[in-house]
């Protein structure tokens, strides 16, 4: 069909560790199947029940200053003292392919695909208040106290970078933030920019007639 | 809750006659019946099963010229030989009442909504094609051919001011098309502009904190 994409979107996503982000991205990817998931490097160690290559490429310091020093991340970031970065080869292949990229990154890696790729979507996602970010901090209970006040403090200072992203979106209930994110993509592919192809005969015979 | 809009949302929607927009509409007003759907003005007279204060508030070229003069027009144009227009207080009312407006206007009365409202949302529907265009306006045969054709050149006209819109949205199934317009509409309230009141609190303590 005519609606068929020349390029794909590229959309950013994060938040505050805490608020539910990875539950929102797997129910989200759940129903857009064709959407690629980005999967960041990093230097943190594996939590529980997290797989290398799944949740994240984990890999040793070294490893993630050598590919800084090659040019290989399209942003990265320390955050709690560990790297996180985004791979750049695989993102340009996708989204010249025609799909769409997903990336969960924190908001100093999404200040620079936005300087990158001015297009970029760029989705901040937001507790319902701050006492339950604390509630969701504390019940996932895989972190020191002192470590979740880590966390809260980097909340509360991200939470000044809210104005740069285009979309907040709300995780009180899952399954209503997967699905303002999806009618977020659905809106996105529906940009005229992104859709002037769809006249492009029309517009051409109309202007050579006047 | 805090999701409550402060503001409601103006939304245009134009496309060339024959398009099907009218369906499209009732689709979208039969699903989100929070929106106002704003009931222009017109001195073209109604066509077979169209009623007055529903379709249009049709008036005599006296009244509307009166209109005019008075100023209570947020727009008007003038198309294929009549007048169409929109009242300014109503739609302020209800916009100031955090409700969600909707307009359906063509592509004159749009580029003066958007002067107006910078922050309106402009959406264009099209058809599949325009040979499909030219089919739907034969069907309807409610129309001499001499005034088809007229629509027909007028389309070709409006297509070129298609860029102005942040939107396109294609009618091929009405289901589709309102569902992307509901998307859209999902999307605009996700908007951080719309929603930065949710993070008031939090991004005030923070810049206290600093």
């Amino acid at each position: 069909m005519g609606k068929k994409k020349t390029r794909g979107e590229l959309v950013v996503l994060s938040g505050p560790s805490g608020v539910g982000k990875s539950t929102v991205i797997a129910e989200l990817l759940s129903v857009r199947k064709d959407i690629y998931f980005s999967v960041s490097f990093t230097t943190r160690k594996p939590r529980m029940g997290e797989a290398d290559g799944v949740n994240y490429n984990f890999v040793t310091r070294e490893e993630f200053e050598g590919m800084i020093q090659r040019g290989e991340l399209l942003e990265y970031a320390e955050y709690v003292g560990n790297y996180y970065g985004t791979s750049l080869k695989v993102i340009q292949d996708k989204l010249d392919a025609g799909i769409d990229v997903l990336l969960d990154i924190e908001v100093q890696g999404a200040a620079k695909v936005r300087s990158k790729c001015p297009q970029a979507v760029l989705i901040f996602i937001i507790p319902p208040s701050f006492e339950e970010l604390s509630r969701r901090l504390h019940r996932r209970a895989t972190d020191q106290e002192e470590v979740i006040q880590g966390r809260l403090a980097k909340a509360r200072e991200e939470y000044g970078q809210i104005p740069q992203y285009d979309y907040m979106v709300v995780n009180d209930k899952v399954s209503e933030a997967a699905g303002e994110i999806l009618a977020i993509l659905t809106a996105e592919s529906c940009r005229t920019r992104n859709r002037l192809h769809l006249i492009a005969d029309v517009a051409g015979s109309s202007s050579i007639s006047q």
